[in-house]
């Protein structure tokens, strides 16, 4: 029997790698710990178990406790204030709850001496600002992180390196890019254009408008059940101490999406730029290589765009009328 | 008036540093700041007027309550848990004593509102691992930290550059090299063989042995008395987000720096190599480039290494002498 400590437990990834787990593995048992609730339950799964810890993972004293009862085959690091936007509000808070939780985790794994494989999961923010003729971006590439949660996330990959390098831990890093899916929550652009087109459907409407920021620009959309997927791969056959892209390797831009998912509700939409929520330094176009990943792991993305788009407004329309 | 806040107070560059204040600016005053007191007195100063607080820079309230009262002009960042081999041993407290307690001060700074300049401390340790083709090593390298205290001075380097584009303070960064000069404790290598050295001379031998770790590793080591003035350039025409090196330029092996220290003293020394004291992984040959702090600057280092390490043995002669 395989065990998994997840951390960041109740958020929207986790209760995808879980689902991808109860499809793909028998008999895995499952630790999830988190500071808030998970608001799904261990009823709701057949072939995993897991059992859930309320904690903060700053208090390093019952992260040891934990680790040291459980004794994790695989830790799933997905614990993150992932936000950009608060991590200029409050930088502290940002690369405490980023860098330092991570840097305690392993250091947990390394004084109990435990053999661990740990996905450390990062962010695509960490290339920072980007020229075109550099995409597709490689992992290769130097780091200009931007932002305090680009700098966290690239602390943490370096922890990473040397915890592997000079203790011999087992850490395989991502970068992973803009998540898209069911359930992820709507202060996320995608969702919020859903459940907002979704609402003008169930009010009858035929057109509506849109207020948002710059949707000229273009990013890696990547599914969250494609995500999980290659975490789920990266265990399996990824590289201690290497980084991988976890991204589509395909660039659509946010009007793109909006008129595609318009299209599919059956609304005629007009979108409007608030400049306030245009943010300066932000690059044009975001688009990751996936062929690490591919090559060392044969992960292929199974939805396309359109898939994951009719999936989100299935489930926003779901939304709008709870059972 | 200009006024001088200094982290790290109590320690031997700091000493170095209010002592080039007293002997090239008139009306300046100092606040430091250290968990340890220092071992010198505002007695010993004339021009520069000074004040000590015994504070944990981790105490971001007492740290906020400081700053606000004193309101520097310039902010001398030497607080550091700066050994490499204690970040093995313990990198949750190297990290917090590095980058957390940065990144506390410049948080202040920005909550404040202060227009304090920053020194922010660094070291050649960002580098990692390098080749000699690479020789002597340039601001605009790539970082490869490869130990728990580089990674945390890297990261302190990334927060700075994202303090100075996002919020628009104004930091300066050092990448210190190798310091030596008088007072320097001897735990640190140099220090530790002049005062053998001198400990042979004071007992009469006219030779003796010193064991130590590889001594054919060539370092760029620099006086502390140049280290200052390069500080002090610095504050004065830096520019705001940029790195410095701090070096010499010069590279010396250590079995070099033993027999010159050996031929002062006037000891045959024998070295003995202490397998127990080899680090692997450890560079053969660190040279850096100071041409970007001199064309900056106009600064030019003023200590030959003959120079240094006489001052350094006559401090080591000094100390088994005490007055």
């Amino acid at each position: 029997m395989k065990k998994y400590l997840i951390t960041g437990f109740s958020g929207f990834v986790s209760q995808h790698f879980i689902e991808h787990l109860e499809k793909t593995k028998t008999n895995v048992e499952v630790l999830g710990v988190d500071i808030e609730n998970p608001d799904f339950s261990p009823d709701d799964f057949s072939n995993v178990h897991f059992t859930f810890e309320n904690i903060d993972l700053l208090d390093d004293k019952r992260v040891e406790n934990i680790i040291y009862r459980f004794q994790p085959d695989y830790i799933l690091h997905l614990a993150s204030f992932s936000s950009v936007s608060f991590s200029w509000k409050d930088p502290i808070l940002s690369f405490r709850n980023n860098t330092n939780i991570f840097l305690n985790l392993l250091e947990t794994v390394r004084r109990l001496g435990l053999s661990s494989r740990i996905l450390s999961v990062g962010s695509s923010e960490e290339y920072g600002n980007v020229t075109e003729d550099m995409l597709p971006l490689r992992e290769e590439y130097e780091l200009h992180p931007e932002s305090p949660y680009a700098v966290a996330r690239s602390s943490q990959e370096q922890i990473s390196k040397v915890y592997v390098a000079g203790y011999g831990l087992d850490i395989v890093m991502t970068r992973s890019f803009n998540h898209i899916g069911p359930r992820q929550k709507d202060i996320f652009v995608i969702p919020s254009f859903a459940r907002q087109l979704a609402l003008m459907k169930e009010e009858g409407k035929n057109e509506g408008t849109i207020r948002t920021g710059d949707v000229s620009v273009v990013r890696d959309f990547i599914d969250v059940r494609d995500v999980v997927r290659a975490y789920s791969s990266l265990f399996e056959d990824g590289k201690s101490g290497q980084v991988y892209n976890i991204c589509s390797g395909e660039g659509h831009a946010l009007n793109e999406i909006i008129n595609m998912m318009a299209d599919m509700v059956g609304i005629k939409v007009t979108i409007e730029a608030d400049q306030s929520l245009i943010r300066p330094r932000e690059n044009r176009i975001v688009i990751g290589s996936n062929e690490k990943l591919k090559r060392a792991t044969g992960w292929r993305a199974s939805y396309s765009i359109e898939q994951s788009l009719k999936d989100i407004i299935k489930y926003w329309k779901g939304m709008l009328h709870p059972l």
